[in-house]
């Protein structure tokens, strides 16, 4: 596991510390990373046994190997490390968390994340890891290279995917998101000061956030479909809230909205489905594993407002990490989140 | 001045004991309420001499031969006060601050408010006092009854209404609300406590929150327009952020939208409008009597995101209670609240 | 386990839900409760099955026949169904999480707990359950009913046991204690509110809070000793930091102070001791059942600064319950808990 | 005015704004600083007019030929800056409020800030500017140069000083502080992120903090005198609660501690005196430019709780700034800050 010192990587350590299919081979804190002893990772961890995060070396890595790498490094250290891995190790299996492989065309990059791709052809062997929305028994259960979703996507896409048939294809989707700041990472601006966010909140990146063209893809939009996702920065350190502000083809009664989510998510232990017309708040999900979704239908226009709420670091990113090892490996889904 | 120990209407004591112009006459903690002293109704009040705030007595209230009566008081109160204090004393002024006299159809308050409405005459009557959209040199100046608006609407309306002449009529506007917790009063349910709110949000009252069809009215909208209104709940005490997601009927460059805001506010000092593309966030209002508005053009099917922020106690509450008292008395609009 | 629906109560049955060692016989949400689903008591057990808390059935509850009774109700609750409960099954074994019987005299009872004390004899063969200063191998492992330490009484006790040898008897001890707010439980008052909370501190109880004659008893301090505690009201939800403000009875190298802790804690995983010179914070314990400890010297006046912190809800009442089951059952002390 | 773009500066560059007798000559925003926008610089400016704050350009200062210059600067540029303003013109006046004027002795500097004084001779010229402490028709009058105190020894010394006579010489004061994030000025470091503050508290620098020299300064105490002072970080943007645990001399009446309160501060209208038992809590004092202190009598060992809060920002820099230019040029203490 590459990057277990920032706070998405620091979850998946503690996760994976207690997973009991799981066992560290090494942990690194990423290149040019100093070494952090194993207890000072996440204070869930304290006194328990484990090897220190050292600065990365591939040498090491690949010697011990392991089954899994775990990458929660950021993007363009991911989009180097992935090729050199793959390249030196072709039967490694890589479990990414930034965002290096969620886009499926190159030709996005430069203009969201701000380099051009060195290796195009991973991003078309990549397997978007939406853990619910994959075909556990193919393309997890085969995948060489899964890209972990970002944690708004997530968000999105657990509330959306199952009503989508049931959407005004006219009609603009708005997802106006709300998130803490553990979103942004270990931070040490002004604006991610406590004296600047606390009581504050703000919204930022409307038309231009990275997780904009990653919902799109997922949802089969083109650029130019009126889609709108708007961010905001919550003071809050974990969590994310997204109102999804939707249009319903035709009248629809709330028992086949209920229906649709149902039938999603029945077999699926870690998306919690509320019943009509209750929407869940972030307590209900942060620090834990799951995700959870209520909607309303409006009386007027054919509206509805889907709420779906996660722990950005968790199901966000380091739990849905584990549940893509899960079906990676053939384990239950929910093996060590529960 | 009634309903003193509230938390708007401590904030209107204490901007009142600053204002150049108005001096106390009386103050009331309202009809069965306690007896506060002066300096406890607000920590900038401490040692200011001043009344204590008295259970409500009309009798010494009318005695006092006010210019005007300031009434933070629950809806249900003001209903019943309001008709009394005018048929005592014809020619009282009167700003309220609840939502008595903010619809102008009797047939709403049943279903939005859960009362009959006592004197529906009064509410033609009633001015709906969104200052910067009352024409000052007629309806404030001479009205008798204000219906200070409600705190989201304030935050919507000054959103909204200026660009109306831009929007594309058929697509809905969304109007993603967020209040900090003053707003919902001094409340001792378990659901406002520290333990449950702290680092939590979660959207409430979709489609049948009170403060929805005083946004329709003001703007003309049927009920069954699509017209989205979802309030959030934030983990902060003070401030409205409303995002409002439109599309405009046609391509507009950023600054037509950009003037449209500036003919609407120049002459208004405390309305601020941001240059294109800048969103103002919470803490830029907080604590003062403004608004604050920005907005950004989104690249895809003409939407645009539209930021208004406010303090709901002061610009949504009681400071917007002062302006229509200005312009009501014919003082500058900002008197005493800069 | 009764009284499954407060704070600590909640936080007691996910615990117990993940005990490799504990299987629920029976769940009570108190006396005069409700039902509440097993799911809603606690975030982290959504989906997983369990008994729904009941209101309080004493036959049923001792029908069950289960191993250990754990009561999470209030102070006046437990002093009248323990009673009750040994009469009926003098083989029971119980934790008490109240302070009903913490208290060595039941003179002490009216004026600290403002009830007379129904079973003083109770009172006698109860055994202090503060883990890591019971002699596990006699006391606990033999213990028919505990009560479980409060939770300022826990923070306090850990950071001074080990250093009472070296300090001035002469000179006051000064507790001066920060807690979250849930350690007052599921509270409506207003003073507990988000809006009275958020950015405020208070002081409270100094000289008349019931943990200081527990406090005192625990260290062998008369009341008429020089011991000093005063609580705070910190804007968290949940952790206690105890400033332990001590004078030295002669010059010490920080070295023996340090040897002290180490000596006390060594073989209790569930205390960490930080080196002399760095101060553990809050969010070294929050959401662990884990208590930790620092001290620094002072340059002058032979005085010492103590730090102990500590999550009220776990270390300061629900894991350390466990951890007094588990010394109670002859199991590993962290078992469930790691 | 240099150095008003931090956070005390700002709140400066806002009271200054609104006083009646004051008229900005020239703002700056310290030396190697940006020009900042008169509106940008406090919230509560918007609009207003006023000039902006340039990079310091002392030749431009001096032209301006202010009555006073107020310095909001880090200590080592106050250190520098003072001297090279009072060579250049002899008359000038200066209120600073950084350290580096506040220690009598040259010799203390280079341990507790960490640089070498440049001009020992005006540390005996120099005021320290308590303001409620100064003989206004003397010192403060006549005064040159003004050390403004530091915020945390303005709460302990007005809580301490009116009961010096009545405190058992021979036992410790143990001043335990809690302070708000904004004390610490505008840090980037990622101990300030909300992330990692939010729901913390951290105690630090127990005797190290360079104001407990001042606060021994003060109090007439050596630095081997037994006085205990622990800062600790709350998780609050601003304000100062300190808790102040003494020992009286003697047995003493209440109504003997409130006289010796009620003496000090009768005449000062900043100070608030709480009624014998009660304690002030964080918010009575936020946002304003007072301090109040409460104390309770202990029933064992002739202790006492003494608890002073103020706004870190108002009263422990930028309003009692202003008191003390009151009281300099004649003015009502208060003027400008009611």
């Amino acid at each position: 596991m590459v990057g277990a010192t920032g706070y998405a990587g620091s979850e998946l350590v503690a996760l994976l510390a207690r997973h009991p299919h799981a066992a560290f081979a090494e942990l690194y804190s990423g290149p040019g990373g100093t070494t952090v002893p194993f207890a000072a990772l996440h204070r869930s961890l304290a006194r328990r046994e484990g090897p220190a995060a050292r600065p990365l070396d591939v040498d090491a890595l690949l010697e011990a190997a392991p089954d899994v790498v775990f990458l929660a490094t950021p993007n363009e250290v991911s989009a180097e490390l992935v090729p050199e891995l793959l390249d030196r190790e072709p039967g490694l299996r890589i479990v990414d968390l930034s965002g290096a492989f969620r886009l499926s065309s190159a030709d996005d990059y430069p203009a969201w994340y701000g380099f051009r791709h060195p290796r195009p052809a991973l991003l078309d062997e990549a397997v978007y890891g939406l853990t619910e929305w994959c075909d556990g028994e193919g393309d997890l259960s085969r995948a060489r290279l899964v890209a972990n979703p970002g944690c708004y996507p997530t968000s999105v896409l657990l509330g959306l995917k199952p009503i989508v048939p049931l959407l005004d294809a006219e009609a603009p989707v708005v997802c106006d998101c709300k998130s803490g700041v553990s979103g942004a990472g270990k931070k040490t601006e002004l604006a991610y000061s406590f004296a600047e966010l606390s009581g504050n909140l703000r919204a930022y990146g409307a038309g231009t956030h990275r997780h904009e063209p990653e919902m799109r893809q997922q949802l089969g939009l083109a650029s130019e479909s009126p889609f709108v996702f708007v961010p905001h920065l919550l003071p809050a350190v974990r969590g994310i809230l997204s109102t999804l502000h939707v249009r319903l083809a035709r009248a629809v009664a709330a028992e086949e909205v209920a229906s649709a989510y149902a039938a999603a998510y029945a077999t699926h232990p870690l998306v919690d489905v509320y019943p009509a017309g209750a929407l869940p708040d972030l307590n209900a999900v942060v620090g834990t594993p799951r995700a959870a979704i209520g909607f309303c239908l409006l009386p007027a226009g054919r509206g509805a407002v889907v709420v779906s709420v996660l722990d950005n670091l968790l199901k966000g990113a380091a739990s849905q990490a584990i549940q893509n090892y899960n079906v990676m490996l053939g384990l239950d889904e929910a093996a060590g989140l529960m």
